[in-house]
């Protein structure tokens, strides 16, 4: 049996995306939630500028009060030497560093070029290893820029192979706007399986453009070891024009039990918390699982007999 | 360059699906709009029991009232000989016939059973050919039946092998009720392609969970030629239990041109019919790149420079 490891994301990059900001206790919640749920790596805050991400600015906070659970990682995502120092002390067992492969979207996310985001990470790597936390590097914006456009795969090998010079733990490669197509995921990760064999690759979509699970399957096939996805696709609302959410967390899910790909996470635990989720964001979330069910179940909807195809 | 075939079915599968329905005027102009925007194959109208589908009481009319155009073949969808009759008469260039694969759905959709509507489709099979209309038959239900739950491949290979002796134009493989995953998708292609080589098939997929690019791409992977899709993805809404539109044709033809594969249609065109039956619905549809938008274009989203991954 098939098996790919979930990377929940909601408590980061779905929450930092919400106009509702959950507090403390709420945030808390939704993390023991998804670790009941049979999650064993989940990114949980970014340790950036509150000034600019006002949602992560309890980050510190957090991370200190999360129960410790054997064979739980706490990631937190990092920007540069600061961020570093905060996760570790806040006691994440994993950071996560960002290089943007599109220099002008790098400069707006993260102030500085990306090669120069490029040497924080060695930096990073270095002290991540002395302090004897994990360290692993995602490449945003590989499948393409709001800024710049299309990014050419060749300078997101060139990225890769120059990151992987700090050996990372794992390098995740992001549609960070959700532009990316099946083939583009398919060619990236098999071209990065052969030039990087000794580094697990990691595959983060957004559902943006509907191809969110479509670019999962393909990396799946083309050897990723681990997906990202948030709980109910939060991160971006379906209503809203660009609407950026992660690929739903059950949604994935439910395509890999029916292909039966191994997680060790219950869809049914999953279920109840995007509906806790809806209820805390108090908005229908993008996830479509908990619209429809899952498969098989006895009951039999309305619109069925009416289908004729 | 890959080629496909992207068979428009949002004025039959969509609108049958609505609460609002449109006069024939307004169904007129959505036709007129989508084979302008380079559709050459609709299903317009379903040549069914009106009392049990109201938006359908208007088929004869409709598709006698169609301009002729030079290579687009207009096709109904047809449950019987009575159906087939109408088609005929309406000037339908194609006919689809629908089997259910679960005796179950087929008694609810169509009153008889399995083995009775395979025995229909021969005898309708033969009446179209004598009539110098294509015809052609879906297998619906065939990756899973809300009724009867999980549907076996060898039971549907075995319908199709059955329904194969009628030389149809083409067999379509129909996930009704939007529960089947790419990894089924890829085994019953595969399969079909193997057993019948001489026979074109169609993929007929519903994004009910997510699930349906993702679908679209394992079909095609498999030796595809024509799928189906709808305008904005109607016939399901994303804010009902159980949405269980099509996919949205404008998304599919995204994922398909930044694949490089070939379809002939324009998606800028079909982006503003999008808008159009959004318009003439008075809802939000469930298609995403109406929201999004395409890529590349200049633009830069506000929630680009907050994206972190």
């Amino acid at each position: 049996m098939q098996h790919v490891e979930l990377v929940e994301v909601g408590p980061r990059d779905g929450l930092q995306n919400e106009s509702v900001s959950l507090d403390l206790a709420a945030k808390r919640e939704l993390i023991r939630r998804l670790v009941a749920a049979g999650i064993r790596r989940l990114e949980v805050a970014s340790f950036v500028n509150p000034k600019k991400v006002p949602q992560m600015a309890d980050a510190d906070e957090l991370v200190r009060s999360l129960p410790k659970v054997e064979g739980v990682t706490y990631v937190g995502l990092v920007l540069n030497r600061r961020g570093l120092e905060r996760a570790i002390e806040s006691g994440c067992q994993e950071i996560g560093m960002v290089i943007v492969a599109s220099d002008t979207f790098n400069r707006r996310n993260q102030g500085v070029s990306t090669a120069e985001s490029l040497a924080a990470w060695h930096e990073i790597a270095a002290a991540a290893r002395q302090a004897g936390v994990r360290a692993q590097v995602t490449l945003s914006a590989a499948f393409g820029c709001p800024f710049e456009g299309e990014v050419p795969e060749a300078r997101v090998v060139e990225l890769a192979l120059q990151a992987a010079t700090s050996a990372p733990a794992e390098i995740a490669l992001a549609d960070t706007v959700g532009v990316a197509v099946p083939s583009q995921v398919d060619s990236l990760f098999r071209t990065l399986r052969e030039r990087l064999p000794q580094v697990p690759l990691r595959g983060h979509f957004h559902n943006t453009r509907n191809t969110g699970l479509a670019n999962a399957y393909a990396a799946l096939q083309a050897g990723a070891s681990a997906l990202d996805a948030s709980i109910g696709g939060i991160g971006g609302c379906p209503f809203a024009p660009a609407a950026t959410g992660n690929i739903p967390s059950e949604d994935l899910l439910y395509m890999l039990e029916r292909m039966n790909v191994h997680t060790g996470v219950s869809l049914e635990a999953m279920l109840e918390t995007s509906r806790w989720i809806e209820a805390r964001l108090g908005r229908s979330v993008p996830g479509m699982l908990v619209k429809s069910g899952g498969f098989p179940r006895p009951a039999a909807r309305g619109s069925a007999n009416r289908g004729n195809a």
